[in-house]
């Protein structure tokens, strides 16, 4: 059953270190501060840089700290809370809808998506790229797959190409009664289009939300989505006020 | 708005690397199988070992590799759905518990918590600390933290300490007319106690689940549960069929 024998391992350095130095942004540094650099951190806490640097590479995980090319480390501010319920407000084309829609083809889905969506694979399929924005910045980028059969009363006339198309589909989607959805979040990392969306380099990790979307009893659409880790808090329901900052602090002793 | 030139960015290496080895575990490798060591995968693919090490991390983010201490790299066998719905069978105490109530101490909570359950932060609450189990795999490990004004009813002599007293008040929460609740999801890194009971190393990346559980208009409990991000989806509502595996390669071209 994979068993590590924790019990033996004694706490690692850079863990230690990260505790230190959360510790030290709490008290010492504010929300956009910029840390100083790694050679003067690791000779302020005696350690060596690969230990500072997997300590920092911790606190970025959990939101603490931003790395920006060009900038440096800073000090992040609380992650912003993302709705990703499947109420009615939230469906693909809705009115208040946060999502900018970007680009739409058609083509062949992946064999997973062909398989949700319960059409043959070698069917082509809508793909509707679409980013969320939140205060300015992206914060979501998604690929939503739409079954042709979905919208059969979509015209090539009104839906050349691009974002025009894209929204074209998405008007047509919302004249069938959709039925709620349902959710799966996952930890990934940004393949090279999302990273370029979400302003991140390829490999950062992200939450990818899968959902999926019914009418009539089948799939209508299915939306795979990729939530930037490290500025986000994924709510479902209203549960906005939900803010608890994670890490060993918030342990009770 | 913290722009990183992405445009003027190449494909990282190790980003490359991933995509050559994500095709090799697709063709070449099946689920449990180990690894070639660094040295002898480095020299197949002609990269450094630091590239080389870059790529299996990125791997093991995704859930494709496991790397074990005294085994090696495995390949990972595809995540588990875990329901995070907030049905009312999912509640703290329900009879169809998939929880393993490890103990229970009264202290003070962090100020957060204390927040959120809108008491006051010297006044002590009840902590159950419990564990998630499935497949007979620990899945997630969580704190529960439920006020005193909860659990008015609760006797000491009913609940002396340990699992016996933490299922003394999850039976005494029960007693009320929980009114579902809101979750929120973030990426967060196992503290040390969390990454005992789940098996891995300090630090660990996990999805960390905030819900909050109300009755009578105000928050009766609040949960913290740190999950597995490399072997766990999370899932919302039924569905357990969403299964897409991530990664660039499911984009159409």
């Amino acid at each position: 059953m994979g068993t590590t024998q924790l019990e033996s391992v004694p706490e690692p350095k850079y863990w230690h270190l990260r505790t230190v130095l959360t510790e030290a942004l709490d008290s010492e540094f504010a929300v956009g501060e910029i840390l100083p650099n790694e050679r003067d951190l690791a000779a302020r806490f005696g350690v060596a840089r690969a230990t500072l640097r997997q300590a920092l590479e911790q606190l970025e995980l959990e939101g603490r700290l931003q790395r920006r090319r060009g900038v440096g480390t800073t000090v992040a501010p609380p992650r912003m809370g993302v709705d990703v319920g499947t109420e009615q407000h939230t469906w693909p084309g809705a009115g208040e809808d946060a999502w900018q829609s970007a680009d739409c083809t058609l083509a062949e889905p992946p064999a997973t998506v062909a398989e949700a969506l319960e059409t043959d694979r070698a069917e082509p399929v809508h793909i509707v790229r679409r980013t969320r924005m939140t205060h300015g910045q992206p914060v979501a980028a998604e690929l939503l797959y739409i079954p042709r059969s979905s919208v059969p009363e979509l015209s090539a006339i009104d839906a050349p190409s691009g974002a025009a198309r894209a929204r074209a589909v998405l008007r047509e989607l919302q004249r069938l009664e959709l039925e709620g959805g349902e959710s799966a979040v996952e930890l990934g990392s940004a393949g090279a289009d999302d990273a370029k969306a979400l302003d991140r380099l390829p490999g950062a990790p992200v939450l990818v939300v899968t959902t999926r979307y019914h009418a009539d009893g089948r799939t209508a659409a299915l939306s795979v989505a990729t939530y930037r880790a490290d500025t986000c808090r994924l709510t479902f329901g209203d549960s906005g006020g939900v803010e608890i900052h994670q890490g060993p602090e918030r342990r009770a002793s």
